[in-house]
């Protein structure tokens, strides 16, 4: 009988252990130091009843319909589209920036083909893109630049946006129509009972076992002869002997307030004032009728949990030669984004673990 | 106080009685002849447990996003895209007809550019396109359209294709790919807990009260000074004044099965043999798990519950003259398929209910 091991209880460990167990009838044990399953997807009633997001706000979206049938099997869905406003000037607009937002902030009534040419007019011409700073003055001009994205960008990765490379802006787009949903996935929708529920299902197998509150220190010599999952950081793997990959943290303030509603919207970003860069509120992700409501305050910081690897060249450099390492240690699968040192949104996760699994099952 | 009467509880009736209610803050009776909410879209447990449609197989399918979200207030989805097989020269074939069917009916390995061709060889020159026969034959050629058309069009409209008119068949597409969905629609989704968990929902409202097994008839009089929605048949609320409209009917034939399934997709046509157009296994829909499973058999007929409008010219027109009454017709909108004597999916029949809506609403 195959054995297996599996480090880290969120979307890569859950759809390989599901895998290993479902299709290739292997005997599972999924540890995570953790008290619980889901990864950073954790969500869980707080002390008022909010279904909340443990770590800062989940919104489930893809264009992948094999990811999203997949996920299919252990969950119903609620169809969500977020929504995001930002507090600018003193205003409440929309972001990314549409012709809603510049039409508000402007007092402007253009129409969406006039945007393009009222942007044009406005950005700067830029040699080559480099930095992030580089990729939004050049699209939309100094103003909307400093308005909209220095500020976040300064306090988001502590990094002035011109010390940062084009990439990370990259993941920021601006419309010309009033399309003012967050995301423009085929696939938007929330897991109808929340993440963690949804990892209940796909644990629920004879073959799997949990343990959790356990790290892989603790068990590795137990699981000697196991075929190995890891989807923890691939740094502290091989003792961060290279040194440690650089992240960028976030402190989460959690707050319930006893009143219906706080905001218009799931997430408000707050790009100009405030020492947090946005604020979520559960009850529009999860549709959950309450007379509270619970509230998420990022501060992001240099220090605490690993959420964001930082996007410079000599980062990836030092993550090439831990992966090096990897490529040489038999019988361990590093996968997820801990172990890729890289920004994956969930469905990316699940699109790699799935993969893998692919690669595992042709292998045999 | 507005006080509205909706005639029917299906998807016409009780899209508008929950947006009269709650957006209106109208007083609202539904009514329906019935002894269940629901319309055609009833579903409920059978005497073994398992949900099956009493009135046919209902799948959701829309490429409208704005009635997809609408529904999304009253019922969480489960992902669930069609797949259909025809059993033809004793093989199970998917239909619509695609690369899959043609290689493997013919025994050929074409590929997709190729397919085109193959068809064009075959295809039938038709001087003008008229009847349903000519609209197959001119694109796939006779033999396809004998083998998958004929028999099929035959018993499910009682005529030869060649006696009816060629908007009939545009609802049977062609493929070249090997896309087997039966439908391409952006939102295929079930509703998570059933159709009449839905439109418990949407008629779960304080100003809303339904009446079950009770006809316009009988309480007409009581409604003198109510507005009325009508979802029935035209031609009855007019006493048939200028004939009865055509309709082809159903008899559906429910069983239920000591085993866990019985075929390998939602449903399996039969256009070849047997006296039944086709089986559907709700287990496939619904995703229910249960040692039973329940099948429905549709065997087309003259007489029965109007489901069909028969498509041609003369009944257009009869219908016509009853459409002019009704505009006529003070106090009194007439919505829904019945009505508008169309066959119409439901997701149509929610959008044409939402425009209703919004020109009620408009007009105050
Ligand atoms: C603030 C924030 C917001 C986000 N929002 C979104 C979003 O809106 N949409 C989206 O798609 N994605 C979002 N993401 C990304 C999402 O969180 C990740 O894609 C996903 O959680 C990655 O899954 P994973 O399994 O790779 O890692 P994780 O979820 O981090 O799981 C790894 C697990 O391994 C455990 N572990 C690590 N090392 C060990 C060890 N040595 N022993 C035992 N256990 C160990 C950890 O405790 C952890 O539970 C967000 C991320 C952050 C930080
Ligand atoms: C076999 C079959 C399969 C179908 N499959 C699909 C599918 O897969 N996907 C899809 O999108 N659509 C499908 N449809 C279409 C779908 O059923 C309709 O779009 C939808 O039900 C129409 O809603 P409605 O409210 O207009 O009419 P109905 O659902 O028929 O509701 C009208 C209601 O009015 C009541 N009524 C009528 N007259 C009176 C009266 N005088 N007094 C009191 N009550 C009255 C009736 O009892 C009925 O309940 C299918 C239809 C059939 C027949």
């Amino acid at each position: 009988m195959d054995r297996w091991l599996v480090v880290g209880a969120g979307f890569a460990g859950a759809v390989l252990a599901e895998r290993l167990a479902s299709q290739l009838g292997a005997l599972v044990t999924v540890i995570d130091r953790r008290p619980h399953i889901a990864g950073n997807a954790y969500d869980r009633r707080d002390a008022a009843g909010v279904l909340m997001h443990q770590y800062g706000p989940h919104i489930f979206h893809t264009n992948s319909e094999a990811v999203f049938e997949y996920l299919s099997q252990f969950t119903a869905w609620r169809f969500y589209e977020h929504r995001v406003l930002a507090v600018v000037d003193g205003q409440l607009t929309p972001i990314p920036i549409n012709l809603t937002t510049v039409n508000q902030l402007y007092g402007l009534s253009l129409e969406p083909d006039e945007l393009e040419a009222w942007f044009a007019a406005r950005a700067e011409p830029v040699a080559e893109i480099c930095t992030s700073e580089d990729v939004v003055v050049s699209r939309v001009g100094r103003e909307l630049y400093e308005k909209f994205f220095r500020g976040y960008t300064r306090k988001q990765w502590g990094l002035d946006p011109s010390e940062l490379d084009k990439s990370v802006t990259a993941r920021v787009p601006v419309r010309t129509d009033r399309d003012d949903r967050y995301f423009q996935d085929r696939f938007q929708f929330m897991p109808r009972d929340g993440y963690t529920a949804m990892f209940e299902q796909m644990l629920n197998h004879p073959s799997i076992e949990v343990r959790l509150g356990v790290d892989y220190k603790e068990v590795a010599g137990e699981f000697e002869d196991a075929q190995v999952i890891f989807t923890g950081p691939i740094d502290e793997f091989f003792d961060f002997r290279f040194g440690a990959l650089p992240y960028r943290s976030l402190r989460f303030e959690h707050v319930t307030l006893d009143q219906e509603q706080f905001q218009p919207v799931g997430t408000v970003n707050y790009p100009q004032t405030e020492a947090y860069t946005r604020i979520t509120e559960y009850k529009h992700l999860t549709g959950q009728e309450h007379p509270k409501t619970t509230l998420t305050y990022e501060y992001p910081t240099a220090e605490g949990d690993p959420y964001y690897p930082i996007p410079r060249a000599e980062n990836r450099a030092l993550y090439k030669r831990y992966e090096a390492l990897a490529l040489e240690t038999p019988r361990v699968h590093f996968v997820g984004r801990l172990a890729s040192y890289q920004y994956y949104n969930m469905d990316q996760v699940v699109a790699q673990a799935l993969a893998t699994f692919r690669r595992i099952a042709e292998a045999r």
